[in-house]
């Protein structure tokens, strides 16, 4: 086994080794520096997830998850087994950390399936400092299952990988770093390169930030996976000259008819994906689909600090005197996807019904939280 | 006159005060910081031109023009009247200025017009110091006449501007810096700002160089026009969001069909232009054009250096381990441009006829020497 990708590459969140604090792998660092930091309170992770030190829906709610974890054990040691106080807090920790940042829907997710974990013990008679190691059970259990997840898309995205030795295009970085596992998007790769295929993958720099080329491109050579880096606009005289034959990103928020709220510069590559007649996938695992949404519309789109685009390691890129317009997140709309690759399979047209039948088999079959939640809150929303 | 954009901005290439060197503002270095680099020989032009501290074709072209003038008045100062000597240094210092930068049309084309200057003055009997004199005004007149090219073109592309208020996307920097007057791409909003019309400027950052975040944004709130940067692959966005009615963009090399070739990422912004319904306009100056090219196919597209890419101010961004597509430049099809601005006028499909009648019309009335130049070439290939 340590040889596999998961074997090599580190994962984004954890717990320290005493157990008393998360520490994630400060993703501002990469790839020049791995180093982990130590965050010993649910404000320390919101903070963190803010400055984007960890990124990626799923591994954002994995490290909201155990920020709250955190906060919950740190609040009933202060606050003992006063239930409403407990309440309170458990509601100010999951507002603080949701609102980190808004647009992914795996945040908002796993704060209240853990949170709900704590309640739900709580009323079923458990003392609060058991309620907490639920909490904290279930932050892992979340983890654990979007590992299994990644898993589930790689596999269901093998067929959708060109033949051996063909080029293809991701965007910003929906792999490992960005997950419990081996990542949505590029997690096809990981497995194709486990069989002995071989994937030339091209990732886009993805400015601001640039996850494609920091982090991309990293976790991919570091597993053993061909990576070419490319400018954000290059990739459409990339197409152009048949350097990839598909386009595969992940997904921060699908509403129920499809459209996918995704880092700033995917909806740009799904048009010229279009005009270039190539396949435009996307990656992303249950808990990613909000049905509570009907429409792209509906999601909340996260704009940055201008200083983010007006400068590079202290080198100022941009004059002070010129504004800055930095969305986060764009959304594409379900007609320039061509499929959904998930832990369920692949999606086809027509999006709501698939994604609903997604949705629903779950909850009815295996029951699983990420499903069971968007029951409950489409319930909650359409009594 | 003290309150015009041209009085604002420095010029990018200009004669020291002494008159033995050529100054270049080292646009590597702006917007932090304005110095201009003194280079007393040719060689050491070609070599700025190559690293980038000048960069826009018509300017490369002025730079060009400026360094053979200097290294012939040294090969003068140094073979005396030598005129076979004098002949192998013209064409060995135009072979490497020229290769500094293959991709741009004016660079060849400035050079070819200047050489020629001074091998004509030798064969009608001038001294070979009176020849490199009349290279060096030559050179100065190209320019002058650039300038002249620059105001055409912006007061040409004023009626394209949508209503006062609404917004322009332009991409890398086709302006004051990258010629010899108020730019190409830009000098339309010069023009309306001249006239008390607000225009809303975007610059995309224009990745690796961000020539649309530090120079663009630099120079057009320098004279006066509102700019706002986004990042590269935010166009599509911007556009879906309605934040832009219109694309303009620069030229290096235009094609008898009407073929571009202008700084990568421009093909994609001309897509993402059509997939929105927004004209697509593409500035540029006769001697951008080149008729010896049937089309962009055959323009030559530089490849520039992977560190480019890898790092930024020291910083490094994508890993050694991971491979880097770097071309400079792409090809956008005549049948994405929606008009040439140019300094004969607006030029609209069949851009086969209108391109021959911009250059012949000239070639015949008022002997312009681009068009001049021009139909030589032609005529060359196909006597």
């Amino acid at each position: 086994m340590s040889h596999t990708p998961e074997s090599r590459i580190p994962r984004p969140v954890r717990w320290s080794a005493d157990g008393r604090a998360v520490e994630l792998l400060d993703q501002t660092l990469l790839p020049a520096e791995e180093r982990y930091l130590r965050l010993e309170s649910a404000e320390e992770v919101a903070r963190a997830i803010r400055e984007m030190k960890v990124r990626g829906a799923p591994a954002i709610g994995i490290a909201g998850a155990f920020g709250l974890a955190l906060g919950m054990a740190r609040a009933v040691e202060e606050a003992g087994g006063d239930g409403e106080t407990l309440d309170d807090r458990l509601t100010e920790l999951r507002d603080s950390l949701e609102s980190a940042r808004p647009t992914g829907r795996n945040l908002g997710w796993a704060l209240e399936r853990s949170g709900r974990t704590f309640v739900q013990a709580l009323e079923s008679g458990a003392e609060p400092a058991e309620a907490a190691r639920a909490l904290r059970d279930e932050a892992e259990a979340i983890a654990e299952e979007d590992a299994a997840m990644c898993r589930r898309i790689g596999e269901a995205g093998l067929d959708l990988l060109p033949p051996a030795g063909e080029g293809v295009l991701t965007h910003c970085n929906a792999g490992a770093l960005a997950t419990g596992g081996l990542g949505t998007a590029l997690a096809p790769f990981y497995e194709a390169k486990a069989r002995g295929r071989a994937v030339r993958v091209f990732a886009s720099e993805t400015r601001p930030f640039l996850q494609g080329a920091r982090l991309t491109a990293w976790e991919l050579t570091r597993g053993g996976v061909e990576a070419t880096v490319v400018t954000d606009l290059a990739t459409g005289a990339l197409m152009k000259e048949g350097k990839v034959r598909a386009v595969i990103v992940g997904a921060d928020r699908i509403a129920a008819n499809g459209d996918v709220a995704n880092k700033i510069g995917t909806y740009a590559l799904a048009i010229l994906a279009r005009h270039h007649g190539l396949p435009f996938y996307v990656a992303a695992p249950r808990s990613t689909f909000d049905p509570r949404l009907a429409s792209g519309g509906e999601i909340p789109i996260e704009e940055r600090d201008p200083e983010e685009v007006r400068g590079i390691s202290g080198r100022e890129t941009a004059p002070r005197e010129a504004g800055v317009w930095n969305p986060a997140f764009d959304v594409t709309p379900a007609h320039l996807v061509t499929a959904f690759v998930t832990d369920g399979g692949i999606l086809r047209p027509p999006y709501d019904v698939a994604i609903a039948a997604l949705l629903g088999e779950v909850g009815e079959e295996s029951a699983s939280p990420a499903a069971r939640d968007s029951a409950r809150a489409t319930a909650e929303e359409n009594p």
